[in-house]
């Protein structure tokens, strides 16, 4: 009844989100604080009655207002139904098997394997540096692929890459195969290679309103990149969905992607408290990879994760743990409110001394 | 720089969407009414804060607002992104060319061959009738496939099929190869198979809240089936789009569909205003074909449907014209308001005779 492809196909495992609202929720990278008052605003005096209509099918209005904010023509902007579904379509559109596999770190965002899996893309993974650093020369040097992806800052470390780093791997990379550098994590303190694209036409950045913008819950994700890249991301869009941006999301995008104070004052106060998080926690005796993301990767020497993980679970604090070698040590958590991280660290000294 | 598979893809090309609000717009099949008054209430009131949240990946409440509707448990719904993307999954998820192409009719909803080119699936397309009516007993005896999609009423024709026509079909199709009944316009008058879901384990019956329901904006579809189907379905999301209903039309979506009163009256409505443009349309000589839809197929003998089509946008008036052989005598003129239908017939005797 099924089809081969279906029968083979690992699904991705997103972070639990339980309707329980009793937890401490610090597991998917959610943003603890509320998306722009722009939007309550315009939510109490839409009009629903331009609902019965589709929404713009390509997006234009939003497409706008991250161009403007880039500086970047529209033409150079994507958005799609969250970044995973930018990144499906990317996937689609700029990776095939016939010249050789994709390539993307060992440990990094989980859902890469999975759109290989999907689509039945060749992968091949490059280990981390000792440090768990992106380990870009690597790439550089793989030799024949179809493209690469990597996250910067990178999950589940939070490790970020400089510019100049990006830019040098773009140097020595093959000019007809297409590098996303993935930067749904970049708003804490990383630097975006959006100010590339004008230089190199085989740069796909990709960013999502759900961390820095907190809007999670309204899915919407764009990608940016020289011109055929976005008109071949359109084509993919097109043959899969018309119209998969809905009407109140684009005009939310466009709300929140225009208030910059709101945005400024809530990355940075994420990024206070992950500073201040970090010094406690070390001052504990805990391991914290540096990151320049909304969240840490953290371990405990002699406690396993997934014990961790479980304790605070027990305790009413969801953080995330990865079962898979090499990650077991850590958990990754969430940047909450202080006072969240306040509890947190409260029951992480009750529970593991 | 390009995957191979996308130099080679065709998008479907939707209905123009103008953003010059200036036209009578009857091209893509949207509502003329508002949909429900609920909304406008809980859009005033919703808090933005659950914004920053993921929405519900399983989709919960809405699953089961639709069950409750249909009678079915929510491990037998599916909600997508529209039913565009709910049928991308499906075709993905049941089609393969191993066993033998997909069947539909020769002229049907355009995006099927789309999909079908985008996850590499081979399909085979069945003649109407002489009336324009999909010929089930053409798919009953068509032989090796992988199995059937037919939309009830059928697109662009407006035609439907009465429910004992599908069971029949149900009855001699391959019991391992799933038939998919796509319900987008069943509200306007035709008899859904969702009553047969429990009787045939290989059916799924699609249908979007975009149509009857007058959200087009809001995107949002759904397919109703044998839980093994559904979970395929999941199983095809999450290795796409973890989130792909977002938390607004996750919510308005339960409102729509609890609010039968105000279904009732706008289906009413249409249905009332098709049978009277109907009659005026005979009357001035038009050919229609019989349209349980909130459409009509129209044709003026000895006027190209290329022509008709172009008349009426340079009248104000946007009706879709298909530039396919078999179909270019004919356009298809969505159901307005009747004082916009009434304008539609004027035109039509100014410009025709």
């Amino acid at each position: 009844m099924l089809s081969q492809r279906i029968k083979t196909l690992m699904p991705y495992v997103p972070g639990e989100q339980p309707r329980d609202r009793r937890y401490i929720k610090l597991n998917t990278n959610e943003n603890p604080y509320q998306p722009s008052p722009r939007i309550r605003d315009f939510l109490r005096t839409f009009d629903p009655e331009t609902l019965r209509r589709y929404p713009d099918p390509r997006m234009t209005a939003l497409r706008q207002a991250i161009g403007r904010r880039f500086g970047l023509s529209d033409d150079c902007v994507f958005t799609g139904n969250g970044s995973d579904e930018v990144l499906a379509f990317a996937f689609y559109a700029f990776f095939d098997s016939d010249c050789g596999p994709v390539l993307f770190p060992t440990f990094t965002y989980s859902f890469y394997p999975v759109y290989c899996n999907f689509f039945d893309i060749d992968y091949r993974t490059l280990p981390l540096g000792g440090d768990y650093t992106v380990d870009l020369d690597a790439f550089a040097v793989a030799g024949k692929s179809c493209g690469a992806i990597f996250p910067n800052p990178n999950a589940p470390t939070g490790i970020g890459l400089p510019l100049d780093r990006v830019r040098s791997l773009l140097e020595r990379f093959p000019r007809d195969r297409v590098v996303i550098v993935d930067e749904a994590y970049i708003d804490f303190g990383g630097q975006s290679a959006a100010s590339l694209i004008d230089s190199y036409n085989n740069l796909l950045v990709v960013q999502t309103f759900s961390k820095s913008m907190a809007l999670a819950g309204i899915r919407l994700g764009f990608a940016m990149g020289a011109k055929p890249l976005i008109d071949a991301l359109f084509t993919a869009k097109d043959a899969f969905n018309s119209y998969p941006v809905d009407t109140l999301a684009q005009q939310i995008g466009v709300l929140a992607m225009e208030d910059r104070d709101h945005f400024d004052e809530i990355c940075r106060k994420i990024v206070a408290t992950r500073e201040r998080f970090g010094e406690t926690m070390t001052g504990l005796g805990w391991r914290l990879l540096p990151s320049q993301a909304n969240f840490v990767f953290a371990s405990k020497p002699g406690v396993p994760g997934s014990q961790i993980y479980n304790d605070l679970k027990a305790a009413g604090i969801l953080v995330r743990y990865f079962d898979k070698e090499g990650l077991r040590d850590f958990v990754r958590i969430t940047m909450g409110t202080d006072e969240e991280m306040d509890t947190l660290v409260e029951a992480i000294q009750r529970l593991f001394g």
